[in-house]
């Protein structure tokens, strides 16, 4: 009867939606109601969310909603009037930048931003040229799907985009470590800059994710980006930091995620948590860069930085600090990790653990000696997890990665119900025998 | 003291945002409160909405607000796992559009729906070139910049646009009327066409406004459009139909304003009155066109139709229907044109007046026969009409045409404040003399 709901459903969604929009597995969850790090299903059953990032700070935040709520019954207009809330919004956000990036320019969505961020360096550089990895992904417009390398059909055509390997530790080039290894991928990022050059094309810049995240949540080769964006300014481009994925303190020891290199970026893009699930995203940048750019597109977004939306974000930086979410990366996320790497002691299909706050990357592999990806496997357990009421997803060149992401409120008791989940799964795929 | 603190408001808001982000009035307006058609001041003053429509069925309505919390209390998540409000709220949304429309895709903002549609429509013909009036504005994307011929610095440079003249009949091509002028742009449309083609470009299709608003709010000579895209489709290309200022009723008869010709869109672009305020818009198409471009594309959207966009997108339907504001734009709108036609026998200044449903455009002459713009004044009445409490603006190729369009629940104790005040300014500009 309810999986006949379910079922209805679904096919009253293939008949307005198409039968190609994205749907997690093999049975598809029908939610209804979500609280912190928990969500229910039609049914009752309850599911630990260990995977969604934009509810950052907990499904349904009574501050948040609180938030949205009022501010939405006093007034929602754009920014062609006045209103506190965007100045206040970002005097607050800009405070967690270094300087140099203290002006913002607001958006609703991370492609969005991501837009925004590859016009502006397009028109200061008066370079067509953008640098990414050879496994990006960073939104759906035309412009950002150019630069989409990982499945994007647009990428497939641009002349404006070139990529270069993965930076990856784990599957080393050349089987290089260290500081070698650093070089050499830098190389490769060089590469990129010498063939646009060789095409008569100029270098607008290089954009990833400081995370990597899409690419697994890769262990970067120390040194890597701060070379490569050296070498990127040197022929004119800029760096633009894609945070959307990665920012808000997720990291735990920093607000944002490239604060862990050595290198500011000129640019930086965010979005996801940014609203706790509200449509609020930006693009923090040099304000030269900012100034030039506005002065000649008149850029303006209609949903960009209500006060609506400006009250949302606020709520999200007041409960980030409140409920002391960046700690409980550092704590909880260690806690995490390290039963991470206890199952990676008993279960054979686990090649690498990669974590970085409250985000984990678990590579599985075949055999740990040739790294074989372990893609059926991964779907297999994260269909078998989610049967268990666990929620993860996979990600990587061969989605073979757990990616194991939850609401930042998550602790330790959560972490146990996961780490038990995503033993049990590993135990009876491991019984099933390769498949 | 209050100047004072909008003043420094303004500087904060310099420093945080640049001094190129697009404010209204001589005296920027700093607002508080917002109520149906009502806006207030941090001083306290009212304000008539005479120009917003993203506040559709009104500022703040109950129903929207409510709808929003309830939802934002309850769950708020992306679409790849099941839920109700999506696919009633399609299922609802569709049922207002022809046969042949009954599929959709919901993104954020209206720059997103013309991104998506252009990405589709470029798939699904294998043609690049799109065909848009010589005054065109669409959104702040790279693609979308591209057809903002207007003002957008993408549109100087690409090759894959190409431009008519906007279809005037008050300011007509060849001093035309009837038939011969409906022909003369359509043949203006073929000349883009061929264009194209003798740069061995093929056609993805023509985009525009149905109503013609951000130029001017034309009245199109009939039968022009209809012409148009029988020539685009003959060469392959698709008619996108961007609603996201003409759609939801506003034009009063019909729900979309295409409604009014006779042809229907292979795709259709929504957004603004959407949500009321909230980030909500959309696309919809032929489902053939969906299905094909979906498969390739693996589109996602991670705000895009969560529960909480669609539980507002279904209480603004709700609004529309029980608020009776299709029949109000029909009455009230007649009643607004009927006043602004008394106005322009009384004031020289107004050369013509065109309306559909709950939106008028009032376009201001130095000389009723030269028909010289008069921008200088049109800007100065807008700023007059702000300080008695009115807010309108301007659009149009030369920002000389009174851009009239206020939420849906205007009514005609508010027309007459409007054409009061719109009264007293022109008398005001007349005694000013010449500027």
């Amino acid at each position: 009867m309810a999986d006949n709901r379910a079922q209805d459903l679904l096919s009253r969604r293939y008949r307005v939606m198409g039968h190609h929009t994205p749907l997690f597995y093999e049975k598809p969850l029908h939610l209804v109601r979500g609280e912190g790090v928990w969500l229910w299903d039609n049914e009752g059953n309850r599911y630990l969310d260990a995977y969604n990032n934009v509810p950052h700070v907990g499904h349904c935040h009574p501050r948040v909603v609180e938030a949205l709520s009022r501010q939405a019954g006093t007034l929602n207009i754009h920014t062609r009037y006045l209103h506190n809330n965007i100045v206040d919004y970002l005097e607050r956000l800009t405070s967690t930048f270094d300087e140099g990036l203290q002006m913002a320019m607001l958006t609703c969505t991370g492609s969005e931003a991501n837009e925004l961020a590859l016009r502006m360096a397009r028109f200061c550089t008066g370079g067509q040229g953008v640098i990414v990895t050879d496994f990006a992904y960073h939104g759906n417009t035309e412009a950002v799907s150019e630069i989409g390398t990982a499945f994007m059909p647009e990428a497939k055509t641009t002349r404006r985009v070139k990529a270069f390997p993965i930076p990856d530790s784990y599957r080393p080039l050349d089987g290089l470590g260290g500081e070698p290894l650093a070089q050499a991928y830098a190389d490769r990022v060089q590469q990129a800059i010498d063939a646009f050059h060789a095409e008569g094309m100029n270098v607008a810049g290089i954009l990833v994710c400081p995370d990597f995240a899409n690419e697994g949540l890769l262990n970067v080769p120390p040194g890597f980006l701060e070379k490569a964006v050296t070498k990127v300014r040197q022929a004119g481009g800029v760096f633009i930091a894609d945070e959307v994925q990665a920012g808000f303190g997720r990291s735990g020891r920093h607000f944002w995620a490239h604060q862990w290199y050595d290198v500011t970026p000129d640019i930086v893009t965010m979005g996801k948590p940014m609203g706790n699930g509200h449509p609020l995203a930006g693009v923090v940048a040099r304000p030269d860069m900012i100034e030039a750019f506005s002065r000649e597109s008149m850029y303006f977004n209609t949903f960009g930085g209500t006060p609506v939306s400006c009250a949302v974000g606020i709520a999200v930086l007041d409960a980030i600090e409140e409920d002391n979410l960046m700690q409980n990366a550092v704590t909880t996320g260690a806690y995490v990790a390290d039963g991470l790497r206890r199952l990676q002691q008993k279960h054979e299909l686990i090649g690498d653990v990669r974590e970085l706050g409250m985000f984990f990357g678990v590579e599985l592999v075949r055999d740990r000696k040739a790294k074989t990806p372990a893609s059926t496997e991964s779907r297999r357990i994260i269909n078998l997890m989610r049967d268990k009421g666990v929620l993860v997803s996979t990600i990587g060149v061969h989605d073979a990665i757990l990616k194991v992401r939850p609401p930042m409120p998550f602790q330790p008791g959560h972490a146990d119900i996961l780490l038990k989940a995503l033993d049990e799964a590993l135990t009876q795929v491991a019984s099933e025998g390769s498949v």
